[in-house]
C-alpha cells in the first residue's frame, strides 16, 4: 500500500524530536558508508526548474528521492517518495514543502547539540520566516532556552513572529529593532534569511560575534545568496557543515570567504563526521562555533521516515493502495 | 488534482497509435531544442538500485520524471510522475510497467516507419516476451503486415505467443522452429530479446540478413546484454538509435561492433534527426537498415502524456486531490 501525505498531514505527523533523531540515524548510516546520496539532478525549464534529489539509506530501510520544482512567478511544489529499501514497495507520498522548512530546523538542531554550550539559554535570531521558525523551534528542542532575541527588517513580521512563536513554544521572545541587539549576549545566533535581492545583503556581521557564541546559518544555498560575511568565516573556531560538497559549490558566503582567504576547507567538517567522534567539536566556553547548511536527500528521506511513522501511528493520510505492478525479472 | 493511474488504468488507456504521436511529438521537439533531457541517475541498494529518468518537453507542457527500481530476486517496479511544465501541478502518478514495454514497442513503431520499406509484409520476430508483443503491435500499427514468422527457443512459449498475438492484431501468426526460419523472406526483423545469461547470447546473426531487410533491435541495454553480432552492423547501410550517446554508452551490442571495427558513430543518427529530415533514411529497397534502441526519458514522459490524455477522456484513474501545497517564493 502507499500511503498519501497532503500539507495537513504532514503538518500533524512532524515532531520535532523524531525527525532530529532520524536525520541522526541517517547521517551516522551515511558516515559508516552504509548510505548512497548522489549529486542532485537539476533540469530547466522555460519559466523554472526541476531537482530530483535521490537517496539511499540501506540500514534504515528505505531509499527514494525528493522531487521539487520552482516555477517563475509562481512558487515552488516538494514532493517525497519513499520506497521500502527490500522489497521496493513505494510506502508514501508526501507533500514536503513545510517539511522541508521543518528538516532544515532539524538538521541546524544537530548542529546546535554538537557545537553550542550546553548551557546556552539565549537565542539572537535574524530572520522571521519560515525557516526562522522551525530552526527555532529545533533549537529550543535541544536546548533549555528561555529568552529569544528577533530581528527582521519589517516591524510588523518581527512582532508577529514574536507574539505567535512565544506561544508555540511557550518562551520569552521579544521583537529587537536592530541585528546588533538581537544577537548582542545570545549564547546561540541564528541566521535564515532570503536578502539575496538586497543592496546589503549581508544579514550577519562577524564583528558582531562575541566569545561562546555559536552561529548558525541556512540561508546561503545559491551562489547568489549571501547572509553571513566572510569575517565570520575567520573568527568561527570551529565549523560544521552538512554536506562540505555542496557547501562549497553552493553557498555564495562560503564562496566570498574563500576569495577573502579566510575558509581553509581542511578544518571544516561534516555534520555526519561529528557524530561519529570524527571532528572537533567545541573545547572550551569561550570557542567561537558555526554550522552552516545547504540541506541534502539524506534530511529529506530521514525525515520523510518520521514523518511516515507518526502518520501511521495517527493514522493520517490516504491510502492509494498498491497501484505498481511488480514485474518479475 | 492528481490521477493515480494502476496498472490496469494505463492498460486501458494505452493506444498505441496515440503513444507513436506522443512520442514522434516529444522527438521533434527534442531536435528542436525545446526539450531537456538530462543523463539518467542511477543509486544502488544493497541487493538492487534506483534509476531516475528526468525530462521536461517545453512545448508539449509537461515535465516529470520515471522513476524505476529493481531489487535482487524479487522483480522491478515503475512509477512516471507527470506534471504540468506551466504551473508545475502534478497531473499523474502512473504505473509504468507495461507501459514501459509499449513505449518501447512506439518506439520501435517509428524506426520501422522512418527506415522499413512501405510495403513490407512480412515481420520474422526473435524474441516471445513482453517486449516481442509491444514492438509487434507497434510495427503492425504503421505496415500493413499479413505474416508474422516468430521464433523463441521454447516451443510453447513461441505457441502462445501467435495464438494470443494473432487474436489481438488479427494477423497470421506462425511459429518456427529456427531463427533462421523467421527471418528468412521477412521485410521486417524483430529482435527482443533477453538472451544474456546464455552460452551464445547472440540471437540474429548478420548472415542471415537479406537485401532490403529492415531489423529492429531493443534487447541489449546493458554492457553485459547482447542479442545482434557485429556482422549486422557491418552490413546494414542506414542505421537509426534513440539516443547515441546512451547507445554507445549502454548496449553490449554496440561494445562488440566497435571492439569488431564495425560501428562507424559517424554514420548512426537519431530518431530525432530523422523526423525532422536530419538523417539520411532508405534511398533504395534493396538497403539494409537497422534501428537499435534503449530507451530515454522523452519516450517515458511523451507516452505518460498519450496515457493521461486517454485515461481523462475514459474517466479512468483515482483523483487524489491537489495534496501538495504551493509555496510562493
Amino acid at each position: 500500500m502507499t500511503l498519501v501525505l497532503n500539507a495537513h498531514d504532514v503538518d500533524q505527523a512532524i515532531k520535532m524530536p523524531a525527525l532530529i533523531a532520524s536525520i541522526e540515524d541517517g547521517l551516522r548510516e551515511d558516515a559508516r558508508g552504509r548510505a548512497n546520496v548522489p549529486q542532485r539532478l537539476n533540469v530547466t525549464t522555460d519559466s523554472g526548474w526541476l531537482r530530483v534529489m535521490p537517496a539511499v539509506l540501506n540500514e534504515s530501510g528505505i531509499m527514494g528521492f525528493k522531487a521539487f520544482q520552482i516555477m517563475g512567478g509562481l512558487g515552488a511544489r516538494y514532493l517525497i517518495a519513499l520506497y521500502d529499501v527490500k522489497d521496493g514497495v513505494l510506502l508514501a507520498l508526501m507533500d514536503a514543502s513545510y517539511l522541508t522548512a521543518a528538516r532544515t530546523g532539524a538538521t541546524t538542531g544537530i548542529g546546535t547539540k554538537l557545537l553550542s554550550r550546553e548551557d546556552s539559554r539565549k537565542v539572537g535570531l535574524i530572520g522571521s520566516g519560515l525557516e526562522a521558525r522551525t530552526n527555532l523551534e529545533a533549537i529550543c528542542t535541544v536546548r533549555d532556552i528561555q529568552l529569544v532575541r528577533v530581528f527582521s527588517t519589517t516591524p510588523e513580521k518581527r512582532e508577529a513572529f514574536a507574539r505567535e512563536m512565544a506561544a508555540k513554544l511557550e518562551t520569552e521572545i521579544v521583537p529587537v529593532a536592530t541585528p546588533q541587539e538581537a544577537v548582542a549576549e545570545a549564547d546561540i545566533v541564528m541566521v535564515a534569511t532570503n536578502t539575496g535581492g538586497r543592496p546589503d545583503p549581508v544579514a550577519f556581521h562577524g564583528e558582531w560575534l562575541q566569545a561562546g557564541q555559536h552561529v548558525s546559518s541556512m540561508g546561503s544555498t545559491m551562489p547568489r545568496q549571501r547572509e553571513l560575511d566572510p569575517e565570520t568565516f575567520a573568527r568561527a573556531e570551529r565549523i560544521l557543515v552538512d554536506s562540505k560538497a555542496q557547501v562549497e559549490e553552493e553557498s555564495g558566503d562560503v564562496h566570498e570567504a574563500m576569495k577573502a582567504g579566510v575558509y581553509d576547507s581542511d578544518r571544516v567538517y561534516e555534520l555526519k563526521q561529528a557524530l561519529v567522534g570524527e571532528a572537533p567539536l567545541r573545547s572550551s566556553a569561550g570557542q567561537i562555533t558555526l554550522f552552516k547548511s545547504v540541506g541534502n536527500a539524506i534530511q529529506d528521506l530521514a525525515s520523510g521516515l518520521a514523518v511516515y511513522r507518526e502518520a501511521q501511528r495517527l493514522s493520517l493520510g490516504q491510502d492509494i493502495g498498491d497501484f505498481m505492478d511488480l514485474k518479475t525479472v
